[in-house]
């Protein structure tokens, strides 16, 4: 094995798992080490998924029996709580990329209460940090614990958090109306998710109580130094990759719609993955897809005083594992987009 | 032939010109008469829409060509412009029910803005009744000429005029997040509406600027008796048919989620087509496809004194020809779910 | 109740029940009785299937707790197996009219073969019909008990049954590659029917062994007076409702493609259901969506000697709950088409 | 500029083209050069593609407007006939990679008969290689003009040439029953190619009379030694990218399926690209979205003697742009996955 560092998945048979895998074949430093998938161990990786021909001889593991000498980093890819039981039980030598929620709020009770379960290992919490790779560099390199951002928090902070940070927006009445595909709700066997229940249709789900709309107002209230509540309106769309944030706020005395777009372009200016797109022009789930992209635009209102920031991501590629595998780059002081330098997919 | 009446149907090669003899077909007091189309003029209805399988063999003709003497209704599914022509044309004996924005607008300059073109057949607008069927059953019994309303302020008035005219919502700061389907955009050739380009993505459109804007902000300002201007941002959705709006509006002061939806229940007890879903119920397109059916339903926001409220609806059955349809019942006096009484088609 | 009978559906909470509510809630001389669902009673109708709002507040009951008294018809919507076993505990005073594969087979140890399990109600077998309505009127007056053929025997045969009984092709080497929406699985839980597994793809299933392999061949074989062996394949198409079979076969010596058509137009010529496209027209299932239509074209093979013949049918309505209701009217003596007299949904 | 070559890509405006600057981008050796697209000439390459987000600034040009000194070889990814017209222009130092139809018959006439059209550069013909990479590195290596085959005859060969070249199946009714993405239509503006017009339904086109069948017919009589006459009859489905092709065969005397497996299993063992899968496997076209791959599965048919053979690409990157630059890389001497190791997009 030539290259650097060797990387377990934990949840192999979960589409942000196989995720993962399809962007690590390709990483020119990170070998793909043990997969796990409890239910399904002793299967082969190609066996349930097909695609992955790479890998597809591959067996899955209990994460029990993988010996973890060989292993550097672990990316987590885990149902919130079975993640913490899991990651708790791994050496200290491996760094741990958490795709879960279980270590995103800063203050444990909030999770407990928003997730509705005791928190098993709250000392971790202390030392994670929160991986929204755009505003957390300092922070990740050398971190033993990411915790990386739902799908929805990593598209509405990309699009608001500068401009909280810059006080161009208020904090008041933000309304972030927000639309993903199919595969942000993964593998499972729901009524809900089957062709002909998420076909040729549309609903908002979680209407008022979506688990990420607390993460969401934890970051906002970092940057806008006050609590903040919002509207969080998610819903399911007929697709199966992709997530687009309309995010309806009011932008601060004296600001324009092209202030705001200045300020964007100025803070994501450098950014590898985050573009923001020309006035007028809008974002297509389409630009991004399969990539760790992130494109934004934003609108004046009709209403005076109002404007409309549009985000759009792949919610398994930057909303998941290619912002898990962009934050192992930071941690480990690598070029961030080793492994993601991918064009999307279209048509 | 032993139906009462008979219709024409002006721009039989469209979407919603097709919707209408879909429609009619069952009708029991409607015979379906001419079927116009001047480009595709001479070609059977059947070789432009296979399904229609009743009438497949009637031939598309010029409106010019039309001998009206038999003809009592016309059903006007022309674009915008084009109606008008055709329209002024017509013998007054003809009722007249419009699909198109032609005479949607009580004021002509509005029109015009909005629609940048001048109107040549002002005159027929004061006479026109604006139908939204639900709240013109008065106005629409014997009317000339009758203007259905867009496919978008059809449902968005549905949700927010009962409480607009209530008092229990206020009037600024309302933000309409709608997602459409493509068969809204009609069979024309262009490049967005390709099955590559719309399949798989999402966007947002016309933002800030779609013309179904002042039209909801006129009727809006009737019920709130104040000028309204409102935050209208329509989404393109992979699926053929269905229109779901995502209200976000302040509730009046001391008016609770509750009383709200009571409000709309109680309004809508007796109606044919709009129900108000039981709380915490998240209607989909998929519950009223192919039908002429409108729910509501209405969640507290995060947000204190905030309410969502979602409306869906088929658009091109109550969005368009469903509700072309109801109006031309009520005019005649009618029972008003004649050839309506359909169920939704699901999956 | 003032209409003639009352139907019970056993199985409501599957798709083809579903399909057979929707379409007896506009049949005028069929009530809708009862509605089983072992493992959903208790729950409302309109909690599984909110379109059906006609019938939203009826609950779901079990099948033991049904008073039959006052029930004429049973529409057997449940799986093969327990079909039988639901079927066998009515009384003899109502009319069964089963979906499933049960009592297809007129050879019960043919039925124990292909499904591989014991028969226990062999008895009943004998007095079925086999209820290809276009080929069964005679059999289905008065009939006690009629099996609905599978989706895609009711397809081929159409096809193939008018040529095979004029001995226009031969019974060597028919191939029929069939394709399928994605409902013809029904709503249970598996991997595969997920919208992310299912959408933006394409793969043969059962190659070689699909249960309807058996049925059609039983069904060829009379029509050709020989036991027929078929190559049957199956296609599972990113799409909910439609079915589509390509049928590749041998035209007997001296029989041309316009013989063939020919005969399809004749024997086609009065079914209120049945049509023969125009030549060189591809008969798309969109032609007959929600509807209980049925096209046929016949194309030229390249081959010499050779013809294509394709049929599309709604695998749920014609291909199931409509040819029931089709069934159910032609065991009555009365107009074949009521309750079904549907324009197809198209877009 | 470090890389080894420059590469122009004339008709840019398609998909082929924008598949081809896909896998370019990440390509060691070759510089993407002149981007050509005569309609479009002065718009940037992003606001036609905005997912090519590399080369979004990059200027359209047309093709006479191009400085070919600096330029090693163009993709043609333009329509027969213009691309005659454009490739016959070049000058001689550049190496032509066409995917259109224009070079891929060997006899001149056979290509003026099937696209109804007189050749203008039949000398080239002569010169050119039909390039399915597979079955033509030798002629490949150094060839000034590649021919890169359709994407119909791409799988249907790679299914069938082995077995054909082993007479392990027989010449006699082989019948090809195909399905395609609606991106194999390009990105012209066509009412077939609307959402609306493709969602949601499927029906066979071009039965009999497909340009691709004498394409595959011309390379199938190589294999075999004498003339082919096939059935071959493509589906339109409702996916963007994927093709799938069942062929149904004669095995010869003797042969058995398993003995065909491990002929195809032997042919393929080294191969990068070409897969066969495990016995029973049924593969999936989305096992191969967005990567150059093709898996192949064999099967018995229930017709003694017969075997169905399954074959699945991407139309678009192996049946198109992919196999282009797997040509180039052979042409030019390299490791023929330069550019093209990528694991397909799933889900």
């Amino acid at each position: 094995m030539s290259k650097e560092i060797s990387a377990a998945i934990l949840g192999a048979s979960g589409y942000t798992g196989a995720e993962a895998v399809r962007l690590l074949a390709r990483h020119p430093k990170v070998h793909v080490g043990p997969l796990t998938a409890n239910a399904q161990a002793g299967r082969a990786l190609g066996e349930l998924f097909p695609h992955l021909h790479t890998y597809s001889d591959r067996p899955l593991v209990k994460a029990e029996d993988v010996d973890w000498a060989d292993v550097d980093v672990a990316f987590g890819c885990l149902p919130h709580g079975a993640s913490q039981e899991t990651l708790l039980a791994l050496p200290s030598h491996v760094r741990i990329i958490d795709l879960s929620a279980d270590f995103r709020f800063r203050d444990v009770t909030t999770y407990e209460a928003v997730y509705d379960r005791k928190h098993i290992a709250p000392q971790k919490t202390a030392d994670a940090v929160y991986g929204l790779t755009e505003f957390a560099r300092d922070a990740l390199k050398g971190a033993p614990l990411i915790a990386c951002p739902g799908c929805y928090p990593t598209a509405t902070l990309l699009a608001l958090l500068p401009l909280a940070q810059a006080g161009l927006i208020i904090a008041d009445d933000i309304i972030v109306d927000a639309k993903s595909g199919v595969s942000g709700a993964g593998r499972s066997l729901k009524e809900a998710n089957l062709f002909c229940e998420a076909a040729e249709g549309l609903h908002a789900y979680s209407v008022g109580n979506h688990r990420h709309a607390p993460e969401i107002e934890q970051e906002l209230a970092f940057a806008f130094g006050v609590a903040v509540t919002l509207n969080f309106t998610p819903h399911l769309v007929p697709m199966v990759r992709g997530e687009l944030v309309t995010c309806h706020v009011k932008l601060a005395q004296g600001t324009s719609v092209d202030d705001a777009r200045e300020a964007l372009r100025t803070r994501y200016a450098d950014e590898p993955f985050v573009s923001v797109a020309a006035p007028g022009a809008s974002p297509d789930t389409r630009w991004v897809r399969g990539s760790n992209l992130c494109v934004i635009s934003i609108f004046a209102d009709r209403i005076p005083g109002r404007a409309i920031i549009v985000a759009v991501i792949d919610n398994i590629t930057k909303g998941s594992s290619g912002q898990a595998v962009q934050n192992l780059n930071v941690a480990m002081g690598w070029d961030e987009a080793l492994g993601l330098q991918l064009e999307p997919l279209f048509p």
